[in-house]
């Protein structure tokens, strides 16, 4: 419905992603509780708060569906493959038609057995040399590319694209048999459509093998998958989007919904200097903050707590930009104490001058939770934002 | 679901709706925020409150969705067309079959193109005096009804009903070309059913050219529909509603729902006068107070303050007459600052015996905010208000 209601116009959005800045107590208090943030305290002050569920009350999400979800696109309707997401991760970029998959490096014995999936976690340096060894870059019709990941990740890709289009299916079964002590699985067409590719990757498994040697002296692949077909940011909701993030999984999924990438630096002075420079161009920004993030994922409360007080002082950078309508969140919380992805809602702040503001003084979790927004799905944070932007028509007469 | 647990019952529902309440902020206080409400303020202590999203977060709702979405009707499913709302503004009753069009006078140069789409906004007194003269009362079997609206507004009425039952079909292509500069287009069927009914509109308008004279003449279709199909409010909720409100549209709308329409005053006093008289006939009435919307759209602050004043010193006359379940709420908002209507959450006050109270003091946008009820949806309102009437019965054992 909000794509007849959308209109062009002048305004900007401003959607600064804090990813996994939501937390638990620790000592009584959660990170954003613990840090010093007069900066976030004055805006929230001023602002209209919430919080939200990125999927549904108690799940946790990854960091796909969450990012699709503030952008506006149901998560559950646009399902990112694992193969996809692990190629955007180390920045290669896909095409309608191409095939991705995760592959391991893994070992087996004399008699073909996988004795250890991982081929005892090789290192990064390690998985690139022997990549770069695997010298096959077609197989028929379709070309091949090999991209290393960490350890003993990597991504395949099966590109459909070039002159003869190569029809690939990502309908097949997986070679990884997720245990030890049997073979590796041929890859078998689950349709009959995907004939061709399961044959390209039997292929590839037999040219790779006697190229590869011991501890790495096998691949397994799981998690084929194509792009998911998602109309842009631009088509449903006319808007002129860009994304500025410094990490490759944000930028191929921003790419996905049809976001301009833009920068190429990787500190938040990077980030918001080439916000700076490109505040005429656009009227949707994702501004996107990851480290605190990946200190969460470490269980580092205390240096999470410090990034927050970082990122604390460049607000007024972006207030000084005047957008019409700002909105600090996060994708998913990540509480170091758990040292992972949780369920736990994202608080959500939204400053406009078309807001009312509630009685929140601080942007923490427990503050948030009785902002005047209340709890929502995060899929209502875009037409919230459109909608304090001055972007939407009514419904109905 | 809830048209199984529905129970017919003595007790009293009272819906009042005050048509563009809610506000934003102007030197940090609403409307409701600076008026002086003494008797809404009791009854927001003693009430549990909440905030209503008409359709879904974001999306500013016209005055037909909200209504329907306020009186238990799911808005996206039965959408009402333009040329049927306006039919209700101007107070034409539609049966079933009647396909109802919105009409603009218009003006065409000597070779029939298009140059002004509103005839220079000619003043509704011209109106009025050129439909009188348009007297084409029936083309073939099918009966005309022509109703002047506002300006160069007017309504069409092509006649389903009656003797023969003309077989009419609103999809037809609009004649409006919605700019100028070429023709008026030709009214085409969409499928072969609306064949008759787009001969019909052609004729009319060949008819009435020779009737017409600069600079309205010419006259522009858009918007034909007939009547929504919407099950009554007896048949859903077996309710005996009715509908006590001063303007044609709104009592359209609840002709629509299956509402009968009380008292032909035009002042508060006068619908709490036929609220009073009929209070033992009904057990659901929708009380409608239109003139803050006016004022919001006006973007006049302070008549909207004063008239939420003079609405407030009538709440005692509404309390005693003691209803079962007393909701005061908003159809969507209308804040002065934004002259029109908007997305921001209705105020939501349910009074009854059997609610909770929450810890509201005001019936405000911040306090309603942080009340008990929380942000639902308006389409939850009549299943609450059931509910405390104690009208609902458990669903499964």
């Amino acid at each position: 419905m909000i794509e007849e209601l959308v209109i062009k116009s002048g305004t900007k959005i401003l959607l600064i992603v804090l990813d996994g800045v939501g937390g638990v107590p620790v000592n009584g208090k959660t990170e954003l509780e613990s840090a010093r943030t007069p900066n976030l305290d004055n805006l929230a002050k001023e602002s209209i708060t919430g919080v939200t569920d990125p999927i549904s009350p108690g799940i946790t999400p990854g960091s796909g569906p969450a990012h699709l979800s503030l952008f506006g696109y149901d998560p559950i309707k646009y399902q990112i493959g694992r193969g996809v997401l692990e190629a955007l991760g180390v920045g290669v970029d896909l095409g309608a038609n191409d095939v991705a998959v995760r592959g391991n490096f893994a070992t087996v014995d004399d008699n073909g057995i996988v004795i250890d999936r991982r081929a005892g976690r090789i290192s990064t340096e390690e998985n690139k040399k022997i990549c770069n060894k695997l010298q096959i870059r077609q197989i028929e019709d379709v070309k091949i590319e090999l991209v290393p990941g960490k350890e003993h990740r990597f991504v395949l890709v099966l590109r459909g694209e070039g002159g003869v289009q190569p029809q690939l299916d990502e309908r097949v079964t997986e070679t990884d048999p997720q245990r030890t002590g049997v073979p590796p699985n041929r890859c078998e067409p689950l349709v009959t459509e995907a004939t061709k590719t399961a044959n390209i990757v039997n292929l590839f498994v037999e040219r790779a093998q006697p190229l590869l040697s011991l501890p790495a002296n096998m691949v397994l692949f799981r998690g084929f998958a194509k792009p998911p077909k998602i109309p842009s940011m631009q088509e449903r909701f006319k808007l002129t989007p860009c994304a500025i993030t410094t990490y490759p999984m944000y930028k191929g999924l921003a790419k996905l919904v049809g976001m301009e990438i833009l920068g190429s630096g990787s500190t938040i002075e990077d980030e918001i200097k080439t916000l700076e420079v490109n505040w005429q161009k656009y009227d949707f920004f994702y501004f996107h903050i990851k480290r605190i993030d990946s200190l969460g994922e470490d269980g580092n409360f205390e240096a999470k707590v410090n990034e927050i007080e970082t990122i604390d002082r460049y607000i007024p950078r972006f207030i000084r930009l005047n957008p019409d309508v700002l909105v600090i969140t996060g994708d998913h919380s990540t509480p170091s104490k758990l040292r992972a992805h949780s369920w736990h809602p994202n608080p959500f702040l939204l400053y406009s001058k078309w807001t009312i503001p509630d009685k929140t003084i601080r942007f923490t979790e427990q503050e948030c939770m009785t902002g005047g927004l209340g709890r929502f799905n995060a899929i209502y944070a875009l037409p919230l934002m459109l909608a304090h932007a001055l972007k939407l028509n009514k419904f109905g007469a």
